[in-house]
């Protein structure tokens, strides 16, 4: 389960780009981090909510496709965030959820922290749909 | 108006990143374009929903700037954003528009399409809050 | 197409208790009226917003049946909706519109007025799945 | 504390329209209660996903009201609910839970069970808002 996330999270570019990494993969939870630069910042010098959001989708996304069968592959459906603390951290972490899996839709929850993974920065529920690969 | 707003926007890290740009700046309407790179793809190489997000979530929040006092900066309080169609194009285009603007809270209208400005691509809904500077 | 709505409609109860009615049909496109009453409210004396969005789901579920094959039925799977001024107003009008129809999952969004059908009150936007009969 | 919310719950009158009856209040939480009955159905004879939001929305909106200072009333900026299995029960139990109580903003969580109160139906988050009495 692991290599398959991991295959899938390696191939988008997106997190290279943010330089997140995946780093806990169990059955219905993954975390992804991303360590602070000021390429990925607001215009107050803080985390972007783009970067909060990109790393709470994929978690949320690879959460779902854990508890989906071998030959499908999982596309986001839509999400809402709310930002609740300015993301003023060096590390932000991003844990996805799920909350129900279904045939088709799958409803997960992200958590995104600050480096300490304590104080909560930002909170998404997000629907998720399985596709044949 | 559209020096405030690309004075904010060039502080954005994230938007040098990502490689986008403001394009316009209206009272209430801002449009940010991206162009596609292997650094913003998912794992089927097209735009990653990280990449919409965060460009229509500057869109709105500079739409909802335009609206607010001189001596004021936006937060995002949250966003929805349902992704309608893959992000399979050349470029990104996004349009925050300001839905109503009140005395703290300003609710924004996001859309991005394809590089044709026809195929919407994704829709959002963003509340936005000014902050004193 | 209107029948089938209708016959539909009349199938739930909530809308009869809040007094709301079908007003018009179109293919993508339902308009449900509720008049205000005493029993309608919430703590100031204007229209709950759980009635704004009773109405306004059943708007776009009704909406998104439109596009759907004969045989289906339609079932929320989630909304969004932004309560954007008090709904102090004799009557509430909801207008539900398609704004991607899928095989599976159509995307609507929902425009809440007041009696003028000028002021809008609240904005959603709706996921639905067809499921069949 | 109690008193404050059950007199304003008192003068919602969707709730004594739905049936629905506070039950308990603590600070940063709050259970409503509401039993089924012909007159709260969608089209399959379940409670129609308007009675789930309003018990959700209000339950949320008292919640923050706990937290938020004597001379201040509550309203809802927006709200976001995932429907997440049919409501087939004879009874729903609404929790709303603060996640993050600010000077003006509360974003709370809202959980709908089943009378049995172990199985999750609907899951809302919800943006409310302080406002001078």
């Amino acid at each position: 389960m692991y290599e398959r996330i991991q295959k899938s999270f390696d191939q988008q570019g997106l997190m290279k780009t943010l330089g997140a990494q995946l780093t806990e993969v169990e059955k219905g939870r993954v975390k992804i981090i991303c360590g602070f630069s000021e390429g990925l910042t607001q215009q107050h010098g803080f985390f972007h909510a783009g970067v909060t959001s990109s790393i709470a989708d994929s978690a949320c996304g690879y959460a779902a496709l854990t508890m989906m069968p071998e030959n499908t592959e999982v596309l986001s459906v839509e999400f809402k965030i709310n930002l609740l603390k300015p993301a003023h951290t060096n590390q932000l972490i991003a844990i996805g959820k799920v909350l129900q899996a279904g045939k088709k839709l799958t409803i997960c929850e992200g958590y995104v922290y600050d480096s300490s993974e304590e104080k909560l920065i930002a909170k998404m529920t997000a629907t998720m749909i399985s596709v044949p690969q």
